[in-house]
């Protein structure tokens, strides 16, 4: 059950009550891929307050198995995770495989990265593998077409995951999994007209929220926002919105200006493990000579463990040496970094100072790329 | 300060006051090469209970210097870990750089394995960069034999590891580095009468402790316990005993029957990462088929954090999938093991009954192997 407990402009706050516990809204997914946010155990992403964690669908079905995970009692108890878990449906890695995957109406034939084993991932097999996983939120299969491309290719991509949507939603009522919501996904790429089609569409079948898919693929960052904008009047109010594999911090804060309420993304932990660390001021590479004497913390205004025990200079050691101690610290920081932009975004619109809150981030977290 | 409390035939209890604190004997030091202990975090080590971790001079002096580092505050200061740090004098890791060193009377010429540029470590400078680095306890820098070798070839070895341990300890005693400790280091092969000439020419110059090199380098066990047991008493009783490099968890317990106050190794550590995991019934590892279902954790004796919260099962995924997680979790559980069944010496000690725990222990551990 999604409530909403705050309304600034078109940012909201509220909770979005799961299986597994409350989610504060809006909230950041750190990406566990398979099974374990990358250098992180559980215990890190308790520390740094982490209140819901995405698993990959598409690896975690390739390994361990869903049935393996289910006969060990579902995904929370097998990776020692109480918390929340939203679950993608496979389809974005699977479209990824560019050439080793074929769409029908059917579902998307395709190969495994590790083995080279073919497999048919239908709109029933990704709730199915979901409804294994146990996830708290499971998310429909869609087809996640490349951009730029035409106003026909996209309709008809559209009105594909439209088909598959209605699919998806069968099977899970069919599955009736005690407890687990299940999110419908808009696509449309950068046409207006097709984002509301889209919606309509996808809101008429009826989910318990709605993600807009197929953004942070190359467009530019306004057309994203663009996009979020138009889509979002086409969204139920009473339900939560999802910005899939989005983005940056300036990104975060620019979604939520328009009326999204989650986000995932590899970022903050990808570029950790790079050396890239976002910081009050901007992102630093902390690979950076510079750095080689610099007892300072990552970010003064940061409270995470990286920084209140490791300088930069330690830091810049760890990563130059290949310690994987390094990537853990740097992950610590990152997603420390962008859970708490996430409880200021949630305090500001508490406090109806979003759009304060939102210039002062722009300016003070675009400081460094202006020094550097 | 060395302060023995208990004995139980040639096995001590005692602790080793240092300028950062207590270290109880007998203690076992978790390796961190260069300036961490792989996969982990100092919080990490403190919630196992480490008392003492060892730095490796060779990596630290070529990065990130130590000249750096002393400008960071120090190693402790730099790396974030207040409690004691030994560090080795450089000689090992160098001495296995066999077709890139060359050594003389004046010291050792090679070159670094990161660039290939020359450097040359002398007794003097091994002494130097560990003022730097500012451990606890440094070593003096010894000559490495590779076993086996002839009487006469390791004779004139450890007559210039001798020579090399005078001017060490004149560098060090120059240098009068507030609160570092120096120990000297016994070499002299499996050649009993060489080890007592080593052990004399070594006590005369007088250090703070003694090690025991050159063992655990590929003779077998028996060996190096009988080796063990004829230098101890060369040794002086009311000073701490080092066996460098040693050993498996059979290794410490014979190595404490015969007089051993302190030991460390990359074992538990690297071990881990690559899935071999000790328990109280002998060593598994964990990649084996046979775990890819299994519930139970690592090891019913252990409270570890990785056994508390996860299973078999889900350790041999996160190793299977390449995930970092899976080093930090199971490095966490071979350090607790290690560290644990060093508070079960130090406790067998102190009630006098070390030698049944001895025999206990070597029942248990080795069950494993008989059944697998």
């Amino acid at each position: 059950m999604f409530t909403l407990t705050h309304t600034d402009g078109a940012a909201r706050r509220g909770h979005l009550t799961t299986a597994h516990g409350i989610i504060q809204t809006p909230a950041f997914m750190p990406v566990g891929t398979q099974g374990a946010v990358k250098a992180l155990t559980a215990q890190h992403l308790e520390d740094v307050g982490a209140e819901i964690i995405l698993g990959n669908t598409y690896h975690l079905y390739l390994r361990p198995g869903d049935e393996l995970i289910a006969r060990r009692g579902g995904l929370h108890r097998f990776i020692g995770w109480s918390r929340p878990i939203l679950t993608d449906s496979g389809g974005y890695q699977v479209f990824s495989l560019s050439d080793r995957r074929k769409v029908e109406e059917q579902g998307v034939h395709f190969r495994s990265h590790h083995d080279g084993s073919p497999h048919l991932l239908t709109p029933e097999k990704a709730v199915e593998i979901q409804a294994n996983l146990g996830s708290d939120i499971a998310m429909v299969l869609d087809e996640c077409p490349a951009l730029p491309s035409t106003v026909q290719i996209i309709d008809t991509s559209l009105q594909l995951t439209a088909r598959w949507a209605q699919r998806c939603r069968n099977r899970f009522l069919e599955l009736k999994t005690g407890g687990q919501m299940q999110f419908g996904i808009v696509q449309g790429g950068t046409f207006p007209e097709l984002r509301q089609k889209s919606s309509e569409l996808t809101v008429s079948i009826g989910f318990e929220g709605y993600a807009i898919g197929g953004l942070s693929v190359g467009e530019p960052n306004d057309t994203m926002y663009q996009v979020v904008e138009q889509t979002v009047p086409y969204l139920p109010a009473d339900q939560p919105r999802y910005l899939m594999g989005v983005g940056t911090p300036i990104d975060l804060v620019e979604a939520v200006a328009r009326g999204i309420d989650m986000f995932d993304c590899v970022m903050p932990t990808r570029n950790a493990r790079n050396g890239q660390l976002f910081t009050s001021e901007g992102p630093l590479n902390i690979k950076n000579a510079q750095f080689a004497e610099d007892d300072g913390p990552v970010d003064r205004a940061c409270g995470c463990y990286t920084c209140r025990h490791f300088s930069r200079a330690y830091l810049r050691h760890l990563l130059m040496a290949g310690e994987m101690t390094g990537g853990t610290l740097n992950t610590l920081h990152n997603l420390s970094f962008y859970l708490d932009t996430m409880r200021r975004i949630r305090e500001a619109i508490a406090f109806g100072r979003f759009e304060d809150f939102r210039q002062g981030f722009l300016q003070t977290f675009a400081r460094r790329a202006l020094i550097s």
